[in-house]
């Protein structure tokens, strides 16, 4: 290893690899090549691509990244040793890694000796030749190998003898990282401290002096909540690769969540991992990967979700507002992220008048509107709504407390048919609405591949002469929510419907018994909160 | 305090207070009296009910529990000391906590002395002074008192003085436990460990002698995803009491989850906090509260998530069906949870032969069906499918494969009408279904209040002449989700249905770019599944 600042961490990214064990994920090619670059751009130093010897996918993936490359990072195939009683050149899954042409490998063993016997059905010893031989054959064909000790805080637990006979064993063949892992995700931060202070001590003992010793990683699941806080605790007793993934996804509870470790690690522990222009990215990478992947983001997430920063509880809110020091950890910004202030059912009126604010509305507590819109607030919130992820929504029904809800046009009704015949793949929907707009009734119908898409269109058909700018509006989400879902199909259902034009995305909310009637309104909400901005802004021009 | 053995612990629950500030989560009063009676079944000792003095539900609250009283655990009200230049008898609050009617009060205080002059606006010395008026004149009312002290690591960390000062005025005036809070979730596990082996030592040279001095306990925030991991570093240094809450709600990113807290004190460090059989309550009290407050479960959450104890990647399933202890930290069965054997994109035939072997198939990996039923699942989840939830549809899948799928009707089509008069709130859905069953063709209507129910209710007046155990069959859950959301109401939807009989649930799932045909063919088949079980029971019987 080149000598660097003893401060310095290096990040490992698994998300790709790792991650992609999380159930409900799943990844195409193209979607791993989109969130390897963004890592690169985030300044993670080792990304993990794959498993190119047990999944096809993966070569595929390493041969597409040879023709575009990534500017800063090392990307890592990953592959267990070789099998027992074999030769490493006539194991194809060892010639699968050679060929994704990367400078760096990564290969795990076992370190359990119950894994080698009962898992393996091989010998203690031939274990440790299929370490040695894996790692010195892929070190004479020029690659730099880190060697994953799978299931090792266990297995040194069990026996610690032969777990540190197979670190030695990888950094004698030519290993330059050693990276513990707890793959069960049992261990608790105390026994990681003590486990990775021995093994250091051991490693120096052996080889004499530190400097010429391999360092030592971090590799850590969240089966009891530590994933995180063990990673931190190896990190604190000596470890200077940290391995985990974006958003923590990895197979069952997932693995060290690095959008947590990374301001953890840099800004509180003063270690440096990356630059802190990358560091503000943070927030929009994790709801990146969370977009490609296809899983809503988890608002609650600690330092990027979008209710980390935010403040719901009455006397939060105004003391955040004064003085943000005493009710925040650190700055949102440090990590990209923003302050929020809650609209809820528990807010009280300074929330609504904070909440104005941020739409250029200066309100008095006094005023006799803001007691009305937090009253109606309530009202709709006790049938199912939720203003806090339809600020649009929100800003419609505080327009229209003040008499400053301008009437774009009046649906009158709309009707919708559907039809199916059984084996044919195209269903038809057909939507009629009915709208008055600058006192002229219009009867418009659409059709759709589903009823809400007929709705849609049929609105806008019926719309777009009087306002052309809908056409450059989009529908980009839309979610269904079923409340008191213990009444199945009969239960009420709330839609949220995000919209945006060339600028900015808002988002819209409506509930009722009927999906269609919940989605009607929320799409008739979206498209006149869009029109409400686009002749704001022209009133400012 | 009572003499007690020194590994046991004291669990405070602040789900139904500091839970519900979580944004997004909403409660009545009913759901919280369900939960309290629940946490009672659990065994945690300490249940904080609300803030009486803040919120006039809360009050309501603790009457309707004075009727119908908790059988083992104190229910405790929250609340703020007095304000500054009053007296404690002359406020509406403590007066409001007083007539909840509790053994136990709950009162907090400020440690941090920005708080005290920033906050508040008050002086450091009338800070104290409200909290040991408070204490003393709860106490002259008979009550026992729990002491948290907000923002004790920030203050203790700012000026440790003054936070000693106020802990120590609580303790004079009566309070039986110091809680210790890290409200805004910043701080890390070794300044826990430091900083309560601190308070413990002053204690009790303030006071000493150990035995008389009041104990400490914990409240943690997830804000740095430490939360788990401080109140477990807390407890080592000497807390007795934890606090926390079911499933980690609570504001921002949540409070210490009771669900991964209890199994790592309890399984992994021998503490005393619960009886076995509760212990063995978990999974279910945890899926119970999430329930009733209405938010979808955590399926990864660790020990009580859907997914701990899953297994998915190929290697894993076959070693851990050999031997359970090489891949899980600890028992499912121990905590109410139980392990799963993954269908996935990722399986491998092993996987497949193991699931089947759930449904009581045994196939053998050379039968010709498995790769073909592998091919088929593989095929329906490219395009969308999903059926780690919805084992009921892959069910049937395998066995249509295997030739064992029954017919016990047959859709030939259907239509869907609904009419919205905008200012009417009844919305009018009306569905016709086209089906034969036994070679009769049977057209049928029904009318529901959306087009799911309605196309629900059609169906089963179309069967329920020919099967009418239909009838004891319900729909439990309905959930949607729009796959690339990114094209909005054009997108494809996957819907997930859950049924149940008496005695069992089962979920289906389908997809469609039409919301109403993939609702339509999850309802029948789990209607058809449904049937599928009645016979087979019928059959063994």
């Amino acid at each position: 290893m080149t000598k660097t600042p003893s401060n310095q961490l290096w990040l490992y990214d698994t998300t790709l690899r790792d991650g992609t064990q999380r159930e409900g994920l799943s990844v195409s090619i193209e979607d791993k090549l989109r969130i390897a670059h963004r890592l690169d751009q985030l300044g993670i130093p080792f990304i993990e691509g794959g498993w190119p010897g047990a999944n096809p996918k993966d070569v595929e993936f390493f041969w597409q990244l040879q023709e575009n490359p990534l500017k800063q990072a090392e990307v890592v195939p990953f592959c267990s040793t070789r099998r027992p009683h074999t030769k490493p050149p006539d194991e194809p899954m060892l010639q699968a890694i050679l060929a994704a042409g990367t400078r760096w490998v990564t290969i795990f063993g076992k370190s359990w000796d119950l894994h080698v016997t009962a898992g393996l059905k091989t010998s203690l010893e031939e274990n440790l030749a299929m370490i040695g031989d894996t790692i010195e054959y892929l070190c004479s064909q020029g690659r730099r190998v880190i060697y994953d000790a799978e299931h090792w805080f266990d297995g040194y637990k069990q026996n610690p003898d032969y777990a540190l006979q197979t670190l030695t064993t990888a950094m004698t063949a030519g290993a330059e990282w050693l990276v513990l892992c707890d793959t069960n995700g049992g261990t608790l931060p105390h026994e990681v401290t003590q486990i990775v202070q021995d093994v250091n001590c051991h490693l120096s003992m052996v080889n004499g002096q530190w400097s010429t010793t391999p360092q030592i990683g971090i590799h850590t699941h969240n089966d009891s909540e530590m994933a995180v806080a063990n990673a931190l605790a190896a990190v604190m007793a000596g470890a200077k690769m940290v391995q985990g993934t974006i958003n923590g996804y990895g197979e069952r509870c997932g693995n060290a969540n690095l959008c947590s470790l990374i301001p953890n690690l840099q800004l509180k522990l003063g270690y440096s991992c990356i630059a802190q222009h990358q560091l503000h990215q943070l927030t929009a990478a994790s709801r990146f990967v969370s977009e490609v992947v296809n899983l809503a983001p988890d608002e609650h997430a600690p330092f990027v979700g979008r209710s980390a920063f935010a403040h719901k509880g009455g006397i939060h809110v105004s003391a955040v507002e004064r003085n943000p020091l005493t009710y925040e950890h650190i700055q949102p910004e440090q990590v990209g992220n923003t302050r929020r202030i809650v609209i809820s059912e528990q807010s009280g009126l300074s929330n609504v008048l904070a909440k104005a604010r941020t739409f250029g509305i200066e309100l008095d507590k006094d005023h006799p509107q803001a007691r009305q819109i937090l009253q109606r607030m309530k009202e709709l919130e006790s049938v199912g709504y939720q203003f806090e992820a339809a600020e649009a929504s929100f800003a419609l029904l505080m327009y229209d407390a003040l008499g400053l809800r301008q009437q774009f046009f009046e649906i009158n009704g709309f009707q919708v048919h559907c039809d199916l015949i059984q084996g044919k793949e195209t269903t038809h929907s057909l939507a009629t609405i009915k709208v008055t707009v600058n006192g002229e009734n219009i009867l418009e119908a659409a059709e759709g591949t589903g009823p809400v898409a007929a709705l849609d269109a049929a609105l806008r058909k019926a719309l777009v002469n009087f306002y052309p700018q809908i056409a450059t509006f989009e529908l980009t989400d839309y979610k269904v929510r079923i409340l008191n879902g213990n009444t199945g199909t009969a239960a009420k259902t709330r839609v949220l419907v995000e919209s945006r034009n060339i600028q900015q995305r808002w988002t819209t909310v409506a509930v009722s018994k009927n999906i269609l009637a919940a989605s009607y309104q929320a799409v008739v909400e979206g498209l006149e909160y869009g029109l409400l901005l686009h002749f704001q802004a022209e009133n400012y021009a």
